[in-house]
This record gives C-alpha cells, structure tokens and sequence, in this order.
C-alpha cells in the first residue's frame, strides 16, 4: 500500500530536513491507514506498537513531496511485523525505511492476546490476496 | 510566575527559529505548571481552553535559553484570562507574547460550571496574595 | 480557498481531541497551501508571522475529517491578515477559527518591507477576482 | 549520564500515553545534552543519524515524572553508538530503550568523514575516563 504524506513545515528541522522524530510519525500515518483504510478495521486500534526501527537513507528537504508505503512482515502469535518506507514522489528516492513490531492488546483485560485467526492472513496487506483467505 | 522552558531541536524550523504553533505548547506548559506547582490543583484540568493569541515578537534562534511567564487577568463567572511572556534569559528580550482564556468545566455533565467561589482570588495568581483569600 | 487537512494520531490529546496548539499548524497548512498553489508564490516565504489567534468552537475528535478555510483579510502597507476556520466535513460544524497577521519580510536586509503592489489585490484571495487586477 | 525529561501535555496520546514518536524526540534531547554539555561540543552537530532503534517496553502515563539516560556503544571509524533508556523517575521502572548511529558528517563538503582522534575515547560518554584519553 503506497499513500502520499501530507508533511507539514513544522515536520523540518533548521537544516530544512524533515526531521528524524517524523519518520516514527510517517510510519503511524502509514500504518494507521493500513489497518483502517485497507483492512477496514476499527480505528480504536486494539494494538500496542512494541518496537520501532528507522534507517534515515536520504534526507528529505522542503519542497519534495513524499509517499509512504507499507508491507507486510512476519507474523506471529500475538504479533506482527510491517515494514515502511518513505520515498521522494518524482525519482522514486529511498529516504528512510524501517518496521515496526505491533502486539495484539486486550485493553480491559490489560494483557496481550493472540492475533485472531481472520485478521492472520490479511496482515500481510498482499493486494492480489483474497481478504481471510 | 516564570519558568525555564526546555526547548527541543524538533521546535525550531528551516529559518532557525521555534515555530509559530511551538508557542501554543509553551503556554500550555506554562498553563499546566500554574494549575498544578502553583495552585496545587490536579492535572486532570477541569477546564477547556476557549481561546489564545500570540503576537511574535522576536524570533528565538537556536541556541538562545527561554523562560515563560504566566500573571493572570480578567476572571469572569465561568472563564478567566492568564497572560504569557516568553523571554530570551540572558538579555529578558521579549521573544513573544500572549493569552488565553479558560472555561471551568464539568467533563462528566458537558458543560461550562461557574469557577468555584474559593478558587476565584487564587487564579490571579499573585505571589503575595494569601490562597483562597 | 477550502482544503482537506490530513490529521494525525498524534495531533490528538489523552481527551481525544485535537490538542489546541495543532490549529496553529493547521493555520500553516492553509496559509502555505494559499501562499504556493493559489498564488503561485515561492514556497521560501518572504514573510513573517506577527500574531494569530485561535478560537476553539467546538473539540474535534478522534475519526472525525476535517478542512480547512482560509480567506483574506485586511491588508495594511507591509501586513496583512488571512482568516482561517477548521470544519467538520461531513456536518460542516466550525471547530476552530481564527487569523493570523502576515508582515512582508526582506530576510536579506533583517526588515519589513511594503507587499509588492501586484501582490495586495491577489492578497484576497477571491477566487473570482482577476489574479493582479 | 542521566537528565530529566520535561514531557509535554503534546506529547501524551488519546490513551493517555506518550506517543512512540516522541521517544525519538526525548533520544534527541539526551543526544544533544551529552554533545553539548556533557563533551562540550557544538550545537551546530556535525553530524547526521544514520539509524534509530526504540522498544517500547511500558507505557509512561500523564502524571509520571520521566528521565532519560544515554551511555557510549561501538564506536567505529565514521560512525558511532548511543544507547538510551528512558525511565520512571520514583521507581526507576524503564519505560523505553533504543539506540541511535551517527555518522560523522562534513555538512560543507556533503560526505561522511572520520570521527577525529580525539572525539573518539570521548564518545564512550564514561565519566571516570579522562577527555582525550
């Protein structure tokens, strides 16, 4: 899933590069529409993120329009991997990559639990895969 | 009451200089340290922040420290007035200026309450003013 | 000149609402959005921000779309002012308005200095009006 | 070396937690402080992050008073290692933990340079080993 990023003049730090906190939230951007948009899920996220990793490729510099894309990773019982990355629209430049690892979360019961079992496949946000299939 | 403000790398912009929205968040790091250090109220604030203006005086650059003052003004039935100054420490060159006006309000019910009675004198935040008094 | 603003989860407080400094980044958004695309001007601003004001409405929340308005204002010798409102696109319910005062800036001298005359009138921002004219 | 973090209402999400972005942010913050203060460098860093890592490991909730901690890693020719912890302050409970690589940046000449000779016993951040030694 590729979708354009909306950055932001404050997202740019005094050398004019988007700065490095951004990309966790361009990769937010990125995920949170993963799980809505593509998997129409709810956007009260039943999730916690458990880590994130960011190589910051090229910089990003005012005036270049950026897109985000996200790929599905491993999945395990409770948890999932998705990979990101940030690109400069017109050349198609590597700016930044990474993942993040998200853990299914049981709000009221304070406690992780496993992925169920129709969400398992569809994770791996493949376009041409049929949807629980 | 004045406070040092810690600023962040990710505050300042291309121009070197903290963004425009960067002085909303001091004002409400000021706003929290009144309410909570001062007052010695909960951080659970029973209010809603009506309104706020800014006027930018001089820029802050990078690598100047800043301490932000809070006095407080007009206090209404419902709503009441606190001033903010953000200042460059060494030279007290004012960086920019401003207010914004408070609420009282009852999350639980939805709607605007008046200020309670004994907390009225004590929003003036004045240090030689006995609280409650 | 009305625009769709991209929210982020991050751009929302542990009440679940957008966190009041977020409108001023949202000013910015409409008003670079009004400086390059509407007047075709170069997005290395040649202006400074003198004040803004804000006033919240109504709270926006989790899940809800918003735009964002941007319209002109006064235009003084060196300054003008652009108006903004933030909506709720499905209902158009007003969350947030307010205004920010622009001063033309001549980076390279360190001074204001008079908005060029072929600017004041494309300052308006009247779709209808000849760009110029 | 270890300082306390000046957390933001900003920072902290609908669910009251701070958000994963800000943890790169609050890396930042500690990042500059050991340049700065702890080696005495310049705040004009001349160097760029190359990677950043975070695990996620509690949620820091409103309220809870946060420092930062930052230590030396591998240090090799053009690049080196900084780990971070954040943690409660009144129970000492880590909340995050990641590192960041930085590279050795000549901003001027626009490629990555050796660490210089006497920076790199320094970077180890250990404040019983002697500066230069």
């Amino acid at each position: 899933m590729r979708l354009p990023l909306h950055t932001r003049y404050s997202d740019y730090d005094s050398k004019g590069h988007v700065n490095n906190a951004a990309y966790l939230t361009y990769f937010e951007i990125a995920r949170a529409a993963a799980w809505v948009e593509l998997l129409g899920e709810s956007p009260d996220f039943p999730f916690v993120v458990a880590s994130a990793a960011v190589r910051f490729v090229t910089p990003a510099r005012l005036g270049e329009a950026l897109d985000v894309e996200v790929e599905g990773g491993e999945v395990r019982t409770k948890a999932w991997v998705w990979h990101y990355r940030v690109r400069e629209r017109g050349s198609g430049r590597v700016v930044a990559e990474g993942e993040t690892t998200q853990v299914m979360y049981d709000y009221a019961a304070g406690a992780s639990v496993p992925i169920p079992a129709g969400l398992r496949p569809r994770l791996a946000l493949a376009p041409d895969r049929p949807a629980g299939g």
